[in-house]
């Protein structure tokens, strides 16, 4: 197993896809037999195929597209596009595509689609996991570290990626991925602003400034509309405009009757529309569950902290106030993950066609519960803990019963007689949330997998060394699977394969969590930021390094994910629209309520909050809000993105050329001018005759049309009239 | 002038367009140089032409066009349809195009396109009352009269208007005037239910009820969703598509500069649309002006009318009640106009490329000044009346100094605490708006402009009898244009030629006023309608004489329309969501102000309304509105419409039929499933041979795919493994 010729392990050697072929579950001849089918099938579509050694109970597959194949694949997907309006010249041909100049993404793409599409749709039809080939555990390329290592050492030197650089992240991860830095890109170097701003006013105005709270409004909307608009011109740049009209079917989905289109003749499954309406009515009690599920869980846990913190004064206190945040650690990730399983089976059963539609459901409902355990505490403090709590605070005595052995009596009275509100709970809550929680999460999304993962290996290496001992000593722990592999690899082909056994156990990258993350942390700032306007600092700062290490993440901790095409981010701008929208309400409502400082009570509550006050403010920021949006958004349509505008001009081209080819074929085969003239003027005293011996006869129409033959005629009555008319004012004008 | 040999005067002899000429106010040579120009160019793009006598100073000119170029024209316009994306297929070339079988409005835009289109589109490039043309007064196609009559008669026995009949009036006067219609009639029919469903509410529950008030909320986001959805069906019934992407420039259109597109080389003027936004900003002074300068007058004269009403008791005050409607009557349409040509003012300087953009910007424009005119004394009455009017009427002394000679101080003192709300004013208001308004709106547009023509004809009749009876008394009342036209009629052309002239001195028709109407009408059932729930009756009944009469006004109160294509009704769209939308704010107002009935104070106004509870009810309403309002949205965008879905099938047959042709043409010239076979036992040999040494000597990546040739082989080495794997794990398992 030592390392012995030398061959650069960072190479791919031409490997396109690999398939992981697992054989453990199923007796030996039909695994052959299918193995074999397999081979047989991927070559039917023109790929080259060499088998290796997986782990124990696997095979790995390599497959190579033939230049021709891959060529003639490229062609149709073009075809394809071209048909569905996605491309707007028409591709050239087959022979003509030279498949070295085309992008990594593409070509992975094409190839991937020659592994799965339906064999009526020119692809091998292999369905990884599913059905016919649930041996096939995966279908995935491999990571160019060569190139990975280098980019992550040119952009820890800058503070922004180029469009260029943005463009090569597409050109290898695919357009989805290349959205999602894109987008990751954009919102970062727009925090420039805010973060300066912000900066400004902390330091000038302090908390809760209205100035703040307007201008960050304001670029909420600003930065939600630039974006929108910028993901048209990325669509125009990348051409996946409409690209989700090519869409494949989702494989679970369970059609309930075939219907025979009538006009297309095709055969398909159909569920109907409104029958899965009805089944999305489910959301409503499920997003109700969701929001009491997650708000009994915090409340209480809230209630409890403020009861230690604020209320109780007996033995253990110091050890007691960690007892909140070990329950909300606790239990929420524990309710969360039970909801996220609820909101899959209810998904699943709404029976989605299409892969994009099933996970825009899915984002929708996850999504509340996002909402419940990312902005839930916060607007408990700002909303019921600060107005409320003198008269709320009173009940928690529930708690005391149960500590009571601990506190003496007198003590707990004097207390609660004392109870004052803590002003800064509220901007030390926004802190958290947005400086150590995303601290937090950057680590647990990034370090601690990566550590993970390579105790993990060594553990592995370890147990085979041990097991390779122990051999023979009749260890029953894992019967299945023998856990003294040998791998019987090519001298050369160790390091390589070694890489490749490895990646084949990353788990599949998902681009969708990092959205998430990214619009959850947009939300901070849209709603909450009035309270601490250094929250863009913390996120600017933050933001660098995010960049950077879910390149890294996605380099190192994942598979390399194969390219999808997409025109959007998806769902996850409704999601930025929607909490710009609700920012415009918090923000009202914190400013209104806690920008007086001075007028606080004698229990640190803000003493003159007016219930109609409150409500005016907030109606008049909304729609302040909305009807700037609308001005911005109508003004942004009207600024047209660069390659939109390049888009229409190549797209003006085609036509004109089109359109000047029609007209001068027609021009060549009539001169139109002289197409009611009388060629010459024997005939046209001849035709003159006709035509007076046709007035008495045809039908009135023709006698109207015969009066005058050719536009010189015309004139000369005209030319009659005129004078007839005019000479007469003269006549009586004199 | 007498009428003597007998033809039809309802048949159009087959024009197409008339042309009217006019030469009353340039030098005789000119007029008939211009004219021959004139007749030339048109018969240049292939048209004929008859000349006849218009009135004093104008002529008559008929274009028909010839059968080769109108089918020359109609493919032109198909292709470029096609390039636009409008049309899905290819036309079929000119030679099968049977010009009969086009509707008439295609026929009657591409004779307008040739006559009105620059040279360098096709056209004859003829601008009426524009630059060189400025003696082109009008380009119009004839009514036709006989299927417009019969129309008539049919639709005043039915109900509903067929889809059919949509598609004629569509096939007649173009899809703009269709759109008008089939909204009209969607409506209509959606009438159904509030009307049924707010006269059993008006039976049981009387006014200001909370559930009519939500079904009418609901009624209407559907209705606004809806026809969004039918919007989509028509634009795919009608081909229509996408068709605002063929605009024609405003000829108006003053470029700042002229850029040269880098990509197209074409030259074209540009008008930077920052600089038009910067414009656009005048907008917001201009809605303040209209909205103070109407407030003003319409609250001046309802503190008038209250103070008459209501406090005045002094002489003379059966008259004097009629002062503020007078004033109202007077005042409200003067500044009205004047408003409204600010507003066109403003919007030729905002300098707009085309013709829609103009027009969306001017409706807007006017919109403010409709909304202002329309709601403004309900909200007068409901919102500030109601509920302030015990605090305000003191105020009113103001007016009671003008009528001191009239009033007896101690009379207007006991009137004064006496004073009592109105309660059954804000009814009255309604029933005013929706009833009366409605009815007599319909007389103005419909029976007056009819009665006025007629008149206006006689009196012309006479007056030429009685010139021609004074003719050389020397009269000089207008002295450019004798009032004696002798028409030198060809005598079977008498009635036609009668009928044409007086069709010239007929209005152009603008299909966006009469939407105006539709809107300004949905509007009050949007916002008022709890009030008194027969609205939506009222409604019903108008709509059906409305539609008829509509009908009717365009046949005989205007010329011709030229069919005008359109896939939308512009933005009255956005007014019917934005006019919904504030429906919900308004009805929750209203049923919280006004529903407890028996809680009025002394003076008859409302005493417990309390500014939070009310703004919290209008924050519910509002947001629960918009929620409801997007599962609508988005449930709609589920359900496909029929034609929506039958154009999609459509373009899936071609896309197939493409794709097979391909497929099949690529499967010929290879079988790729053995592409990387080896075809035979001894060349299998030589290869592997080769095979081997090569593994010696090239690259790692060709090596690593030397090693299994064909998918035979990588079968036979994974089948080894998983032997070498199963059999492991069999005996250690035994």
């Amino acid at each position: 197993m030592a390392t012995t010729s030398e061959t650069n392990a960072g190479s791919n050697l031409q490997v396109d896809f690999v398939v992981q072929y697992s054989f453990g579950d199923v007796d030996q001849p039909k695994a052959i037999e299918q193995l074999q089918k397999l081979l047989q099938t991927l070559a039917g579509v023109g790929l080259q195929t060499e088998v290796r050694q997986g782990d124990e109970a696997s095979l790995l597959i390599f497959v190579r597209a033939s230049k021709n194949q891959l060529k003639r694949a490229v062609y149709r997907s073009r075809v394809r596009d071209w048909l569905y309006g996605i491309r707007h010249a028409e591709p050239e041909p087959a022979d003509a595509i030279d498949p070295d100049n085309e992008t990594e993404a593409e070509r992975l793409r094409v190839i991937e689609h020659m592994i799965t599409l339906p064999t009526h749709e020119g692809g091998a039809g292999i369905t990884p996991q599913h059905g016919e080939w649930k041996n096939v555990m995966a279908v995935f390329p491999l990571h160019d570290q060569e190139t990975n290592g280098q980019w992550m050492r040119e952009w820890s030197q800058k503070t922004f990626l180029s469009e260029d650089d943005l463009d090569q992240i597409r050109n290898k991860f695919g357009e989805s991925v290349g959205f999602y830095f894109s987008f990751l890109q954009a919102y970062f170097r727009f925090l420039i602003f805010p973060a300066v701003f912000g900066f400004g006013c902390w330091f000038l105005l302090g908390g809760y400034s209205i100035i703040y709270a307007i201008v960050n409004s304001l670029w909420c909307i600003i930065f939600v509309e630039y974006w929108k608009r910028q993901e048209v011109d990325l669509r125009c740049r990348w051409q996946t405009k409409g690209v989700s009209a090519v869409q494949t079917k989702r494989r679970q989905f369970k059609p309930e009757k075939e219907v025979r289109d009538e006009s297309t003749g095709e055969v398909r499954g159909v569920f109907p529309a409104t029958k899965r309406m009805q089944r999305q009515l489910l959301q409503i009690p499920f997003a109700l569950l969701a929001a009491t599920a997650l708000g009994v869980i915090i409340a209480t846990c809230f209630a409890i902290e403020i009861f230690i913190a604020e209320l109780y004064n007996g033995p253990l206190k110091s050890y007691l106030v960690f007892i909140p945040t070990i329950l909300v650690s606790a239990l929420v990730p524990t309710m969360s993950a039970v909801l996220v399983s609820i909101a899959t089976k209810l998904n699943d059963y709404e029976n989605h066609e299409t892969n994009d539609a099933y996970d825009v459901a899915l984002t929708q409902k996850v999504f509340v519960i996002n909402f419940m355990t990312s902005y839930l505490p916060v607007f408990l403090t700002a909303f019921v803990y600060v107005p409320f709590a003198s008269r709320i605070v009173p009940y928690l005595d529930v708690f005391r019963l149960t500590v009571r052995p601990f506190v003496s009596k007198e003590h707990s009275n004097a207390k609660r007689s004392n109870f004052q509100i803590d002003p800064a709970r509220l901007r030390n809550q926004v802190i958290y949330f947005t400086v150590t929680a995303q601290i937090v999460g950057l680590a647990m999304e990034t370090v601690v997998p990566y550590i993970k993962q390579h105790a993990f290996r060594k553990y592995k290496a370890y147990n085979k060394k041990r097991n390779g001992k122990a051999e023979g000593n009749g260890e029953k722990d894992s019967p299945e699977r023998p856990l003294h592999v040998v791998f019987d690899d090519p001298a050369e082909e160790v390091k390589f394969l070694t890489r490749v056994r490895n990646e084949v156990e990353l788990p599949e990258y998902e681009v969708t969590d990092d959205l998430r993350e990214m619009c959850i942390q947009f939300g901070y700032l849209a709603l909450f930021s009035p309270v601490w306007p250094l929250v863009p600092c913390s996120f600017f700062a933050n933001n660098w390094v995010e960049l950077r290490s879910d390149f890294f993440k996605i380099c190192n901790e994942f598979r390399r994910p194969t390219p999808l095409r997409s025109d959007t981010i998806g769902p996850w701008l409704d999601t930025l629209g929607f909490l710009s929208w609700t920012g415009s309400i918090t923000s009202a409502a914190l400013v209104y309520m806690f920008s007086g400082n001075a007028q606080q009570g004698p229990n640190g509550e803000p003493t003159d909050i007016k219930g109609w006050a409150l409500l005016l403010s907030i109606f008049f920021s909304e729609h302040l809000y909305l009807a700037i949006q609308y001005v911005v958004q109508v003004s942004m349509i009207k600024l047209e993105p660069t390659n939109a505008r390049k888009e229409r001009a190549e797209r003006y081209l085609m036509r004109k050329r089109y359109l000047e080819s029609t007209l001068s074929a027609q021009n060549d085969d009539e001169t139109p001018a002289n197409a009611f003239e009388v060629p010459g003027l024997s005939r046209a005293a001849l035709e003159e005759e006709a035509r007076q011996s046709t007035l008495q006869e045809t039908d009135p129409a023709e006698r109207f049309w015969m009066r005058q033959q050719g536009w010189k005629e015309s004139a000369q009555v005209g030319t009659g009239i005129i004078q007839a008319q005019t000479s007469g004012t003269t006549k009586k004008q004199q």
